[in-house]
């Protein structure tokens, strides 16, 4: 009997996953390690039972849904993503990967299917990293990436430390840390993006994951009076703030590829229609899949600063708010999620995530990649985020068989 | 006998009003129609009594200092400003005027000086608006360009009823509204801007002043994620904003002239550093002594918003705040205080007020002009606010000269 993804069911757990935590605006919040995430891991944990899964608990909290495979010595197939979202959250985001995990697993069940490897549907601890920074957390201490104590020891945005949170909630687990490696990891997520939705795409293939560069720009000019200073003895920072922002722009465009820039965040000073000003502070965000190309693309804007700063006679300093490497995943992980969406008749694509998951730290230990499904209007990290019933269904068809392959054949 | 300037007494009297409204920082606060406004107003009555003046209060608490000519028949002359203060302001803005003309006084006094003219030294309400907008209230309200009822009428920022403020600090007086028009109005200004302070040049002959326009400018875009959000699938806000102030530069440095622009306040939605905004408002003050290349510039920034957003697909909105004509000053008056400034050897050049005045008021019922001293490094209406008391006593010779001269012998 061929295993099937009962979409119903999928809709049904997301559905009632969402009601926990959720607030008088309809978005979910279940920041990592409150009693909402509690309820959520809580709710999740009693589906892995009610599925046959055996329970295992690290000390960080990540937890594993194991469904032991014919031979139980060989390294398992895992797939897994996260249950805690941002404070106002939509009901998709990691939580989909998650229960489409528990999904593959009942329909395993439902039709009788054994498999070669262990399988183990995972969800980890503080994705999100909204309420304890950095995201992507439990995942990265899994991997080796951070230290179990320094990461307990971390402080939240409320004062609170995260392991006695940990142990408040009663998800101090006691499996080995690091497990060994697995075979292979697969997650399955919305892309929080809008190319699939405009495409028309139904399966996004993620060969890669980009790079980011974060920084703070801080610009110190002369605050002078709007009507009395001549354009030529200026030293303004708004315009230097402007500036900056528009040759990003322009760098992006011309870089091209999967470069992007954004200046998400800017602040003026002291912010007034008739004052020159005297202050200015911005963000900048740069990606690129390709590690030589962000650090050319942050070259290219220190040059651009430098000759702004003597051109317009302000102070520029920058400050590094953030820096991570891109991931380059599996390429046999992806070729077999691709081959899976092709064989399923869906429409597929490969692509690059442009934003941070789970799975780019588990690519540190074991051949990984992702699976995207569309996001309507590509939105995310808000109540509206949408993805199409039929698109669920079809993300977890191609997670399925995906994790099928890899835990009778391997990689 | 020939009259002249003593600086030590000017001087002596600028510290005495300074310390009227002083603040734990050093700033003067005489914020219009408040108990240190009244207190500052009776130093500056008392010094007009002792000088023999007779002093008039007008319904909205204009004071005007008299001193009789020979010949009362004939419309005086009148210099003047303002003592009200921004919320921290300097020692010279306003001040200065007011106290060079009670200087005049007292060298016309002492030099046993008479005027064909009457000679009339005043002091107008509010004109800062820092309390109770718009700013220049009282010489509006003068020259017939505000009815006296609705000036009244005018609620402060703090709620309070200019009215009853004015009633309730005695300086509600009945002098007649509006008086005959002046022979000639000039007013000593400190510049306010970097100009003559630059240049090192002494005395500015102010022959007309900018034309204000002021607009806030609204950009809705989408807010989108960062990193999945290709280039050229974003609605940037945040990008227009910065498109904006960059193309208003590169308008003012292509026209030239007096034509300034600048983006002093900007604010994102949600301005976060992962999030492209999704919303932006900006502030546009644009410039020029000329009307018609002001409504240019006005129209080729319109044009310029049409065309951003069908580019960006964006919606952008525009909203008036404030729009002012230019005023052109009198060339005869502009004329005499060059003459004055020339025979006195002080260096000298015309130019053009960015800031508004209550000169700006009065020319439209009298011949008028303006003369400046520099501000050290431009600063004004902050506690670092500096003139040179050589520049302080320069002024106030080029005043007492240019006054006398348009007594005896009209405009």
């Amino acid at each position: 009997m061929t295993p099937v993804i009962q979409g119903e069911r999928l809709l049904e757990r997301l559905q009632t996953l969402a009601q926990i935590g959720r607030t008088d605006s309809g978005a979910c919040c279940r920041l990592a390690l409150t009693d909402e995430d509690r309820a959520g891991r809580d709710q999740v944990v009693a589906w892995m039972r009610e599925l046959g899964l055996q329970v295992h608990v690290d000390p960080i909290g990540n937890v594993f849904g194991i469904r032991a495979g014919r031979r139980p010595e060989l390294p398992p197939v895992m797939t897994g993503s996260h249950i805690d979202t941002v404070r106002s959250g939509g009901a998709y985001d990691g939580n989909y990967g998650v229960l489409s995990g528990l999904e593959v697993v009942a329909s395993l069940n439902e039709a009788g299917v054994e498999t070669e490897r262990t399988l183990v549907v995972a969800f980890f601890t503080d994705e999100e990293g909204a309420r304890f920074p950095p995201d992507m957390l439990g995942s990265l201490v899994f991997v080796g990436g951070m230290h179990l104590d320094d990461a307990l020891a971390t402080r939240g945005i409320d004062g609170a430390i995260l392991g006695d949170e940990l142990r408040r909630i009663g998800y101090a687990g006691s499996s080995p840390l690091p497990l060994p490696a697995p075979e292979a990891f697969v997650e399955l997520h919305i892309e929080q993006g809008p190319v699939l939705d405009a495409e028309g795409t139904t399966i996004g293939v993620v060969e890669n994951l980009q790079g980011i560069s974060w920084q703070e720009i801080t610009i110190t000019g002369q605050a002078n009076h709007a009507g009395t200073t001549p354009m030529s003895m200026r030293h303004d920072a708004g315009y230097a703030a402007a500036a900056i922002a528009c040759y990003l722009r322009e760098l992006a465009l011309e870089m091209g590829g999967t470069q992007v820039a954004t200046v998400g965040k800017t602040d003026l000073s002291p912010n007034l229609v008739n004052v020159v000003a005297g202050r200015a502070s911005l963000t900048v965000d740069l990606r690129n899949t390709d590690e030589s190309l962000l650090q050319q693309a942050e070259q290219r804007l220190a040059a651009y600063l430098q000759q702004l700063a003597e051109a317009e006679g302000v102070e520029i300093e920058s400050r590094r708010l953030a820096r991570f490497r891109p991931v380059t995943f599996s390429q046999q992980v992806a070729e077999k999620i691709g081959q899976k969406a092709e064989a399923l008749g869906y429409s597929h694509r490969r692509m690059t995530s442009g934003a941070g998951h789970d799975a780019q730290m588990l690519a540190r230990i074991c051949p990984t990649a992702m699976i995207f499904v569309p996001s309507v209007g590509g939105i995310s990290h808000n109540p509206a985020e949408y993805t199409e019933p039929a698109d669920l269904v079809a993300g977890a068809n191609v997670l399925l068989h995906t994790l099928l392959d890899l835990a009778n054949h391997g990689v």
